[in-house]
């Protein structure tokens, strides 16, 4: 890949190799290569977990970051039908693509319910035919919970191979998409070198990069600059595009009111732009042109929510849900057109106000993928709000929001470093999966389980390899107990050796096994005469077991 | 106060001065001193908080660790009439106590409404006589959410000063009770220091120390040598005490079939002993002399859920909903005593299981104040437990939890150190917030607001200092943006001086007050002509404000 002015690659080197007690597997489905990461338990037994990280994690694999990833579905059959060709299309067609068979596999569901889903509009598979490099994922609210990872430079602070890192980080830890929000300096660039490397769906905002052909001012913006740029982006690759059309004139004023009015950048733009104009938006305007455009290439629209609260005052308001309204209408229009849809969602919300969110876009959006930021559950926690708006996340997604855009300790603050992407990525794969299991995913506890039984037997390797952050686990542990042994020993720094819940739980299921001592009956009729055999073995319980 | 064998006093210096941007400050309520952390803003005005932290914020209070803190509560009136000395007796007598006129100034609520709630049992006031040094709190569903901190040393690590310190330090960032969990060595010394310098409720469970006193081997553990430890710890002003009353003989092998059978240590030291006696436990079955005992010094029960379930996979099971029924007799029981009680909860639950964790607890205990540890919405994540357990501990909050133990993400892992116990009390007053929130406490919502306001008009030290952690959000800020002017800077380092939501929604709140655009009819009459006159200022929005 040559750069814009022919110098030395900008990106040379990224992340690569597995996770820590784990491997790079993939299952042979058909003609289709799953991939998955394969956990190897301390016991003898694997445990396979979805994966989003990609060839970086694969020893065998070969990155080359100028060449990019290889190109997985140039082989794979493209429909050839009248119509839209999009997922959409097809899935209402009666059609399985090969897209629709790599997900069912990867999420462990009939191919049938993933076209069922598409075909409704429940569910999304954001996959432009020009970004080939992609592992296909799919969005919606009867498949696992997704997350997104936003990164991208600004006029500030970072540069093409800080980005392209972070896109390779954000989804060694389980982002299942990525968002270049670059507003700075080498836009088209910085995305070009993303997309190339990218095994997960890529979302942008177009009007961003509009915004910086006109030097920043918003008033400048026409359709035609905004046209050419969606062209431009979809010509690259990007599978969704945030589209703020519902910004309509008259719900302006219903924001100046709010104690933080407009937060959004998009819907900010876009509010100057029709104030200054007094004109609806082009966005609105031009919207089944858009619509033609983002059809051609299978370009997902992501309707965003430009009147969004940004702060709890103003959550679920009259402006928050006119565009909601607005955004409904356009649902269905994209739709006409063969366009998938998903619909953005806050932002700051108390607790009690979210779940009328997800009902209200169920409702006015024919139920079209949900995908919210946060929300924040509170505004007085500046530099946790990972975890103020994880509260807000998990409770969203358990009342069907179907991706969650997470949300960095730097919120509010700065530009988040890698480590601020991890810590993201990590607590918005713990909203996700709280909510899978919430939601009575059949796979989801599983996990949940084998974790709690290496808990259980203190086999402790097993416990790091099978959490979301193994590295983190590992060091904390090695923390107070560092020695070797203490990775095999029957105890931990919390109690010491002599003083174990665990060992001495581990002792009573023991014992009531061997006394078949199971239900009440048993014990009540057989256990007397068996108690000075338990003091006996109950002393042995606290001998150390590390010499 | 001397050491046990007349050494220099272990413990020096612990963590003083007011938290950046505010100051103490002391309500005069009649005879009453309230304190409250005062945040001066930028602008002029104050904002009081609720104050857990004692006089080491007051920088003209002088602290001697020696001597402890000021006995507050010795010029108190303790009223004189019949039956047991305790908040609960004298509630149901219509006597509303100088604790409970404290607590009402506290929350900003009505004297007689703690009163009621206290004499209803709905609340409980930990307040031994024997802890003159105590700032009274009140823990109940009508009033804040209450967050815990565990400390205390263990056989493996940790010395009386780093406890004492993480004491300080807990209150300091808004721990509202200590918990004192030693099993180590020291532990009646550990705990004299920490009650002297303590200004928040102290809560021990009393069977680690009888245990360390039968040299680790629970079998050997008698209702003599526990009710002596519960004397003693009385005596010395303990607040309220963890009791596992609850763990009967029939109930234990309905945790045989458990992923991760008894994780309580107390609950795993009584199953122990009452298999190895096969008897009910001396904690059953001399449940009333143990009230006697309590009632004379007003010490809580806090009635230990010793079966709780230690994963997602034994969540809300035979045992532990069997255990919860047995608390709710002894509930009755302590109560015809004049003892104050509340509920332990779970533990490890994931999110759709969590409500019918209150609804049982409040129907079996009699509303008694509910006390829960997180609960854990997932068991995957072991380094982030903080996390995990936020989301299940602001639900459970929501659902009507009065106090929540917070979580560190050390937990499963290893000792919390001094940083892990800040993030964990900030997390959980993440957790409680967002629940007061949800509750629609009356006065929770102005912090949003007012930090949402300063956001909003880039007052950025404003919004700092009204945050939970000032300390780590400017230091995030500084990463980006360390020049001092960027504290005054219209603009932050996500978007860029030329590229701001929020400048550029400031702008459009004055052009629509300006033009009384504050209504859909009023744009839509007004707007066209004035649309040019836009145009011209929204240019200047973009220029720099810093040079």
């Amino acid at each position: 890949m040559a750069t814009a002015n022919g110098a030395a690659a900008p990106v040379d080197t990224v992340t690569t190799g597995p996770i820590e007690g784990s491997v790079k597997h993939y299952q042979e489905v058909d003609d289709l290569r799953i991939p998955v990461r394969r956990i190897n338990l301390t016991n003898g037994d694997t445990f396979d977990v979805y994966d989003t990280s990609g060839p970086y994690t694969d020893d065998n694999a070969t990155i080359d970051l100028e060449a990019g990833l290889p190109k997985l579905r140039d082989t794979w059959t493209k429909p050839q039908v009248d119509g839209a060709p999009t997922q959409l299309a097809w899935a209402r067609q009666g059609i399985i693509t090969p897209e629709m068979r790599f997900i069912a596999a990867r999420e462990g569901v009939e191919p049938e319910l993933v076209r069922d889903e598409v075909a409704a509009g429940r569910a999304v598979i954001p996959a432009n035919h020009k970004h080939p490099e992609l592992e296909p994922t799919i969005i919606g609210k009867k498949f696992l919970v997704k997350i997104n990872a936003n990164i991208g430079n600004s006029a500030v602070s970072s540069s093409i191979a800080e980005e392209v890192e972070k896109m390779v980080w954000a989804t060694r830890w389980g982002a299942d998409t990525i968002m270049d929000l670059s507003t700075g300096k080498n836009i088209h660039e910085t995305r070009e070198w993303i997309l190339r490397n990218s095994p997960v769906p890529v979302g942008t905002v177009p009007i961003y990069q509009a915004l910086e052909k006109v030097n920043g001012d918003p008033t400048q913006l026409t359709w035609e600059i905004y046209r050419d740029t969606v062209i431009e982006q979809a010509e690259q690759g990007v599978d969704y595009m945030t589209v703020h059309a519902g910004v309509l004139l008259r719900y302006i004023p219903l924001t100046a009111k709010r104690v933080t009015g407009i937060v959004s950048r998009g819907g900010s733009i876009m509010a100057a732009w029709c104030l200054a104009h007094h004109q609806e938006s082009f966005l609105y305007t031009h919207f089944e042109e858009l619509c033609e455009i983002l059809a051609k290439y299978d370009v997902t629209f992501s309707l965003g929510d430009g009147l969004r609260p940004g702060s709890i005052a103003d959550a679920n308001d009259e402006a928050q849900f006119a565009e909601l309204r607005t955004l409904g209408e356009l649902t269905k229009i994209a739709k006409s057109h063969g366009v998938q849809v998903m619909i953005e969602g806050p932002g700051h919300v108390p607790m009690h106000k979210i779940v009328e969110n997800v009902r209200l876009e169920e409702e006015l959006c024919e139920e079209a993928p949900f995908y919210t930021l946060g929300p924040l559950a509170t505004d007085i926690a500046p530099a946790y709000d990972h975890i103020t708006s994880a509260i807000g996340a998990a409770i969203i997604a358990q009342a069907g929001t179907a991706m969650l855009c997470y949300v960095t300790p730097k919120e509010h603050l700065g530009l988040p470093n890698r480590d601020d992407v991890k810590v993201g990525v990590i607590t918005y794969k713990i909203a996700a999966h709280a909510a899978d299991l919430a939601k009575g995913h059949p796979h989801a506890q599983r996990r949940d389980d084998e974790l709690s039984k290496a808990r259980f037997e203190f086999r402790w390797r097993d416990q790091f390899a099978l959490s979301l952050d193994p590295d983190t686990a590992r060091e904390y542990h090695d923390e107070t107990l560092p020695a070797e042994p203490a990775k095999t020993a029957h105890f931990c720094s919390m109690c010491g050796p002599k003083f174990c819940s665990m060992r001495i739980s581990a002792d009573v299921r023991e014992y009531a096994e061997k006394n078949n001592l199971t239900d009440v009956e048993a014990i009540e009729a057989g256990m007397a005469e068996k108690s000075a055999e338990f003091a006996d073995s109950g002393k042995q319980v606290y001998l150390p077991v590390v010499s």
